[in-house]
């Protein structure tokens, strides 16, 4: 029996604690959100189309390694074509999370698309290999991710990671506090931002070694705070994030007035959120104080959600025949 | 010959890198600026009279050790008494340098006034013993002050300092660079903002011990860079150093707006200096970019001064018989 379509989904994520960072195998933290990029395959008649709001067209899967959006998605099939053939494929993705705003739109695209297409093509692919392919993926729209947007999109929940080294789950839980995400107004590009890190850095090694330590311990630190339920220290360490992240050349003007407004307004703690430069901040926020701070930062984004962290992963959501 | 009057000025400083870490032994470099305090120091009629714009009366000095303004002038003369005793003094301070602006004016104060009432006295004392007395009296409003105002307040020019081991003297030519600092419209508070400091820091000792490494290097960087000439690499470093400083929650809103609009505006780099909270934002500007700068940080700042690097120390400006 051949299914007529799946559809499958994936969650965005927010970073807590050490972007940048974590590119340089430093320990981090990220949170799947209930934000989730949705992917329908269908029978398609000629090749592999693709519908959705950021790229719309075929996926040539006979080009040489190509970067950008056409590269990203040829990756993914390049990777399921080593499993099985890949017959003419419609695609519909739909996606909860803005592009460029930090909150890892393409790594979630890239775990549904390969979830729902494996799905539909009756491939048994465990998590580890959708979480792989879909770093492949990443490493088209990205240079060189850490891979932990990947793994958060695919497991779910609460993760503290580290490059090359893997993943532990954390256990967190998260009923006294709210996460709000805010948009600077300005789209972040994780490529650019990462490289002019890696440039700074490498031009001043002596004061980056011990800039790097830092974060990771406070990754760790955070960890424990997140377990022990001590918010008002995950707050302090999301602030002093904060800090390291500026040091780092990533924040601006705008990232810092929505930073220091959410301070201000009662937030336990608030830093920018993805790779900077744009995109959003993160405010850990006591849930009877939410109403309060979402008021306060109103006037300074045109975007604010509040979401909650999501402990399911990647999932297929339905199958039709 | 009894003199009728002597003026004694020293000058106010910038803190270039390392404010805050200083106070924790990492080397920290300061810049003695063009703008002084000018202490006169003529016979009065009974006690020590002080005349100026902050603090005006009496320097009860049978009073036991008192903090605050009062003191700090006990603190002064009781040092100078143990050379000599003190005649009836009347003491008329006039500052260039706006109090709590993050521009030791209180060192300052206390070098000149110190240097002013030896020379008054004919006493002999060198800007060791100089520096030694200003310190005690930088105790009683700052708490644990590293000893960096009052050193290079003495001793002038550009310095590296690291606290219980003394000071260089660094050989930069500035002409190629001004520095402007801008007020942020509050006035900072060093002593509340260094146990602040203090606290989170021993609240996360495995965080902030490699942090504080990372500033010590970044002074030792800083050096290197001002004796070469390569103010880039200056500009770069402060702001690195603005990123630590928020991490060490001593930033404001306002201090960021200033510095993000310097940046904006073409300054090699920007970050507080001072104790942070408020006080002022000191930028590095090529000369030729120094008016477009100042045009663009106007909207922002109610006072704006250009300083220059000012070699000379404390001096005695003029004696009277």
């Amino acid at each position: 029996m051949k299914l007529r379509q799946v559809t499958s989904s994936a969650p965005g994520k927010v970073i807590l604690i050490g972007e940048h960072f974590v590119v340089e195998r430093e320990p981090a933290i990220a949170l799947a959100i209930d934000k989730r990029v949705y992917v329908t395959v269908r029978k398609g008649v000629k090749g592999v189309r693709i519908h959705s709001s950021c790229y719309e067209g075929e996926v040539d899967l006979d080009l040489n390694e190509v970067e950008g959006v056409k590269g990203y998605f040829r990756a993914i099939f390049n990777s399921l074509a080593e499993y099985r053939e890949i017959p003419p494929l419609e695609i519909t993705i739909r996606s909860e999370i803005p592009p460029r705003y930090g909150m890892g739109s393409s790594a979630a695209t890239a775990v549904a698309l390969t979830r729902a297409v494996a799905a539909f093509l009756g491939m048994e692919l465990d998590k580890e290999e959708i979480a792989k392919i879909a770093y492949e993926a990443e490493r088209m729209v990205h240079g060189s991710p850490s891979g932990i947007d990947n793994t958060v999109s695919t497991y779910g929940g609460a993760i503290i990671f580290r490059r090359g080294e893997g993943f532990l789950r954390l256990n967190v839980d998260f009923s006294p506090v709210a996460l709000l995400v805010a948009y600077s107004g300005v789209p972040k590009c994780t490529k650019d931002l990462v490289s002019k890190v890696k440039e700074l850095k490498g031009r001043y090694p002596t004061i980056f070694e011990p800039l790097y330590h830092t974060a990771g311990r406070l990754a760790i630190e955070a960890a424990r705070a997140l377990e022990e339920g001590d918010f008002t220290a995950v707050g302090e360490l999301m602030n002093i994030n904060q800090g390291l992240l500026s040091a780092l050349g990533v924040s601006t003007l705008r990232l810092e007035t929505l930073v220091h407004k959410f301070r201000e307004a009662g937030a336990l703690g608030a830093k920018l959120t993805g790779a900077g430069g744009g995109g959003c901040v993160l405010a850990l926020v006591p849930r009877e104080r939410v109403e309060k701070v979402l008021m306060a930062i109103k006037p300074y984004s045109e975007w604010i959600a509040q979401v909650e962290v999501c402990e399911t992963g990647v999932k297929v959501e339905g199958e039709g025949v």
